[in-house]
């Protein structure tokens, strides 16, 4: 072990051992407590929103009116864990023939490893979705902080860990470790019970297995990538194919494309005429910056990988602008596209896009599997029985966690119906949600009490 | 590969390759279609039932009476699945601000591969739980017979293969392999989305690790080696001693002690007097064969490492009877379990059992968090009151996936509210249960439909 990683592994250490000796006391939290803390942390959020958007937009070029925005989201997501576990009333009760009344409550997974993004410094970040809904379920957090954000890091933490003392919880309940080092030894370390990661398919695949290799395994939760590919029919291409180009521009573009549900292909008849349409809404579009250093080396090695594919014609080349990026526009078609599936198909972060023509609806199924697993598909068409709809649909619902109809994918609702997830790589739990209230099953499990006296249950087992 | 594992890799992959291709069909079939087919192989299992029993017995020495009431469980749980998707209705539905309507539908995984297990030739073998439930949420299954009971296994998978024919589904719905090297083909064929296993921990752990080691992992579902403790306080002691004993010898040696259920270890105040007790109840006992020469091995290994332990006391030797095995019982302080508890807390297939004497009720939480992770924990009290009671239920609770109170863990309800599974290594998926009707759920995952009309909907989707 390096000097670096052994003092890593020590801060890790003693956060962790935190959280192992407050898991007990926490879980044993009346829902009244832990609803309370989620609510405070919220408040303290609201109430320093300035500050922190300011110091956000510093660390990560976001721009303060999407910040500001992503504080209200950060904290009425907190809000709504706090209200789902006030009203929670699921406790399973059946007595089968010749068996005393069996009860089944839920109990939290105990302390939570929590692995913040780049890109949502506050919705996917210290004091963001895992966090919230880990809390929620009554299990400590440690957050690994994402070094693009340290300073906002480090004073959203300072919220939260105001608001458990005022709580009167053990500190142990939430800590912040930082460092590259930090991650594998977090992922190890014995008092882990799951983790919750967003981030690169390279860096979240490693953890997964060292999660795996543990001598007891513990759950990741993982979203590691997605192409979010949209199908845009011949019937709704004739329509309104300026109208869909525009609204993809918009999509793909947004927040610079830093968003893990932007999308990255689409599939159109004629692809030359849209590219030109998405080109033209595009026109005039002012440079913006990225979120970091590393991110704007890999928007620019797959823009020069693009421009020198053979198969592919570069409509718009944004990589090398001073003070930022433009955006960058590619279109192919269906042939050379499946032919380089692995280089062409894959996930894109920043304003980039690829359209792909095609001539026959009937072989997008075929587009859709080798694409693999993603967050969303989008589908623009005309109506339900446009034609080649039908495969086309059941293709993409295999691949998804969430199918749009004439939509975009950006703008992810938390909400109980919402699925933020899907096959692999978009989650390495595709039975799971990170965004929306069922993210909170992800850190509790089922326990049956069999014949129990109410007074001998222990409080940590609650409703669903 | 040698020669057995190509050819064992050649059979898995027409199975594999056929469930690939009955998947899509199949996940369209509408819940009266798969409902009539888990109705029909409960018709065509309890109908075929004398010769089933008959051949049950022959292979696994188990019983003609316990034998037959495994089959009723076996139809009665099939019956049940069909019952619950029948009956679904579980689409979320929300319109959060600024979104068109989300409805959240549950999808199949696709194909699943089941590992049968030795001690259960019908409820966790061909046509039992994990066939059920996978069948049930619209996946085709591969199951992997286990060695112990081939031709039982072969007549089993007929009575599934002709229900899949008469119900005009193609043939890929259901397939069997056999032989020791399918295993690991089966867990890495790309076909396969999810495993469901029960068995080994050795077994169950390496096979959990090629699944996580896939270019895509899938989710394994295994549940691997349980102790199940017994704990019972001063007063229960002090009021029904002889009581608690006679139960507990039952339990133990329930179906020669080979339940994933068998309590293993029971925690006493008076170790000595509980045994003796404990002896008494077994006096007269006829020899009983078990269920193969490996597991007869395996006892007699773990009874002369017991019976050869300088801090245990052999009460009972039953390892070396002609004919089968006697019951063993041994005897111990809680000083010696802890100091050794690697050895002396491992799960033990067949009539063994430890006894624990102890002084102080506040040791036992320590106890309990040493023997980990266990399908159930028993507790034998005279009221919710009772002295120390609380930390020690606290803790088996957070290392539990039931908990069970002046009961015996053995005897299983397939009911709604069961759980069967509990941290590592009871299940490697402790949010899951792999008996009742939530078995279902580790076989599908969430969809959300985002302004979808119901016509576009693909018939793959349902609800919960």
């Amino acid at each position: 072990m390096s000097a670096a990683a052994a003092v890593a592994a020590d801060g890790v250490d003693v956060a962790c051992r935190a959280a192992a000796d407050a898991a007990a006391g926490y879980a044993d939290a009346t829902v009244e407590v832990r609803s309370a803390l989620l609510n405070d942390i919220a408040d303290r959020l609201d109430g320093d929103s300035d500050a922190l958007v300011s110091l956000a937009d510093e660390e990560t070029h976001l721009g303060a009116g999407r910040l500001a925005g992503e504080v209200l989201r950060t904290t009425g997501q907190l809000r709504a864990f706090a209200e789902l576990i006030s009203g929670a009333s699921g406790v399973v009760v059946d007595q089968p023939p010749g068996f005393p009344e069996l009860r089944r409550y839920v109990v939290p997974l105990g302390p939570v490893a929590v692995f913040a993004a780049s890109n949502f410094p506050f919705a996917f970040s210290v004091a963001g979705g895992d966090t919230a809904s880990a809390l929620a379920a009554g299990c400590p957090v440690v957050v690994k902080a994402h070094p693009g954000h340290p300073a906002l890091s480090r004073r959203t933490a300072g919220h939260v860990a105001d608001a458990v003392r005022a709580a009167g919880l053990p500190a142990g309940v939430f800590g912040l470790v930082e460092g590259f080092h930090s991650g594998p030894a977090l992922v190890q370390h014995p008092a882990i019970a799951a983790v919750g990661f967003t981030g690169s398919l390279a860096g979240g695949r490693a953890l997964f297995e060292l999660a795996a290799a543990r001598p007891d395994p513990i759950p990741f939760y993982g979203e590691l990538g997605s192409v979010n590919p949209v199908y845009v029919t011949r019937e709704a291409a004739r329509t309104r194919l300026r109208e869909i180009a525009t609204g993809f521009a918009g999509s793909f573009t947004l927040g610079v494309g830093q968003f893990c549900t932007k999308p990255g292909i689409v599939f159109v008849p004629d692809g030359d005429a849209f590219a030109s349409a998405v080109a033209d809404a595009l026109d005039g579009r002012d440079a913006a910056p990225m979120l970091n250093e590393r991110i704007l080396n890999g928007y620019q090695r797959l823009a020069s990988r693009f421009g020198g594919h053979p198969g592919v014609t570069t409509v718009l080349d944004g990589s090398a602008e001073p003070g930022g990026v433009t955006p960058s526009l590619y279109v192919t078609d269906l042939e050379t596209f499946e032919r380089d599936v692995d280089s062409l198909g894959e996930e894109r972060f920043g304003p980039s896009a690829l359209v792909v023509g095609y001539d026959d609806v009937r072989r997008l199924p075929e587009a859709a599997r080798a694409i693999g697993g993603t967050l969303t598909s989008s589908v623009h068409a005309e109506s339900g029985r446009d034609e080649g709809l039908h495969p086309l649909v059941a293709e993409a619902t295999r691949q998804s966690g969430r199918l749009v109809w004439n939509g975009w994918p950006t703008g992810v609702a938390v909400s109980p119906a919402m699925t933020h997830g899907g096959p692999y790589p978009a989650s390495t739990a595709a039975g799971t949600t990170s965004v929306g209230t069922a993210a909170i099953d992800r850190f509790r499990r089922p326990v049956t009490f069999q014949g129990f006296p109410p007074e001998a249950i222990p409080p940590s087992a609650g409703p669903a």
